[in-house]
């Protein structure tokens, strides 16, 4: 299995979904229309809808049933850099190589894309096609709790803006870590699985490597932070130090954040071949996120 | 029936629920707690979730199972007063007769205040208690696209902050006024029918009663603007003239505005009439809308 091709089909698969369920560019308003579309084509690498892909296949789901779920969930993500990008949070001018929202659309088009990116999320969740409505109900669950205030994406935010310039221990890094990025990347492989109708046994499967994955992603976005440029990252590097935030390099060195997240990777190939042969988009998707440079 | 007592009551119960569902104050990361917290309880009339359970028990469904629906109904109203309030959108100091989220908590808060009160509604959907689960579906379909960017909440606000100061037709207002207030307001009737196990007849009797104090209540809105005084309001009076937004009053004069409201108000008593006995609180409801001074 070639990762490189089984990614790229993937991703260009999810651009071409995400192009379906978003209102057309001209579609009354235009304007905010344009700003989700501009955030969501900004050149995103698609890693949380190809995890959706990958662990639905994993258990036997079909792409086509799972596609608009992934990129449901691509656009909550997509919501959430909207509005941590804004000038009273991580005041970012620039994301994945080009302009934020709020640069391009003013302010208030930017919170009101993300709110708008968040809410179509629920809309096109509520109506998935050939998924049951008890688990498109549970996904709506999985989703809503993943990125609320509780040990959710929320909550990892507002933590991580509360630590800037302080002295925070292993266990705030770790809780701000597995909340604001971890917990919607496990809740990709979990909702995968439930529109793949896994079983009991492999729900734990997938909920055990999204939560390594998840955990080994920051930490790489962590140390790509203090070792990359500004033009390969595509977003501002050596920001985390400026803002003096608390991150793995920072608190460990950066060839300790290696080592965790080598560790986590091998847990998380360990617990996808669990799963079965199916599985292995997921072991090369685990070894992508170790080695990514941008 | 004395509406007045039956709002009264229903207003205890709906805050005593929504204590209930909203983390405690303590609850980690508490800032975002605090602030979601501080602006639901900042002192609204709970117009919407009143709404729910009136049209809810109009067809015989029991107060107990709609009480959550109506308070995940009124965190979301209350997101988009926190995102509205923001400098960059409307920029409000006050609201309801004290400082806004964003004057208390700073914008970052109050950014995810607003996106955290729209998720903790989601999360209140997939769970509530005695409605069945292609019931909740339904009601998040509702809620998702009532408060969407087309013909919905999202989009109304789009469209009126992009008519400041221009001049603007009537049919752009009626879709403001529809889009911005009437759509969930509408929403808010047809969830309760929903969780009421309405039937086809009276669902349609619901939304058309929906609609008709939906707008009424924004033309209200509007001439309340006009007329009070900023203590009497809560909130900025003459703002929308000082923004040049368009308004009712503005288009066709206080008094043509009166008018246009006392119709609609009593096409909405028609319909609810069609409902039967159970109905009585809709009428008062409509009236009450008519007739407030705040």
């Amino acid at each position: 299995m070639e990762i490189e091709k089984y990614m790229a089909e993937a991703k260009q698969q999810v651009d071409c979904c995400l192009d379906e369920l978003l209102a057309k560019e001209a579609q009354e308003p235009p304007t905010i229309h344009r700003a989700m579309r501009y955030s969501v084509f900004a050149g995103g690498k698609r890693v949380r809808p190809i995890l959706v892909l990958a662990a639905g296949e994993s258990v036997g789901g079909a792409r086509r049933v799972l596609l608009p779920l992934a990129c449901a969930i691509e656009m909550i993500h997509t919501y959430s850099l909207i509005h941590d990008d804004l000038p009273a949070l991580d005041n970012d001018d620039l994301r994945r190589g080009v302009p934020t929202c709020h640069k391009v659309f003013g302010e208030a088009m930017a919170i009101l894309a993300g709110d708008s990116l968040m809410t179509r999320c629920y809309q096109i969740l509520t109506e998935l096609p050939d998924v049951s409505g008890a688990t498109r109900l549970a996904i709506v669950r999985e989703i809503s709790y993943a990125t609320g205030t509780i040990d959710g994406m929320i909550g990892g935010q507002v933590v991580d803006l509360e630590s800037e310039g302080k002295d925070i221990g292993p266990e705030t890094l770790e809780y701000i870590h597995r909340a604001k990025t971890g917990a919607l990347l496990a809740a990709c492989a979990r909702c995968g699985g439930l529109a793949g109708a896994a079983d009991t046994r492999q729900m734990e499967a997938l909920s055990a490597y999204g939560r390594s994955i998840g955990l080994a992603f920051q930490i790489v976005d962590d140390i790509l932070d203090v070792t990359s440029s500004t033009k390969d990252l595509g977003k501002t590097a050596g920001k985390d130090q400026k803002m003096k935030k608390a991150t793995y390099p920072a608190l460990y060195g950066v060839e300790a954040s290696r080592r965790k997240a080598r560790e986590l990777t091998n847990a998380a190939i360990e617990t996808a071949r669990e799963i079965g042969p199916r599985a292995e988009p997921l072991l090369g998707i685990a070894q992508f996120i170790l080695r990514r440079t941008a």
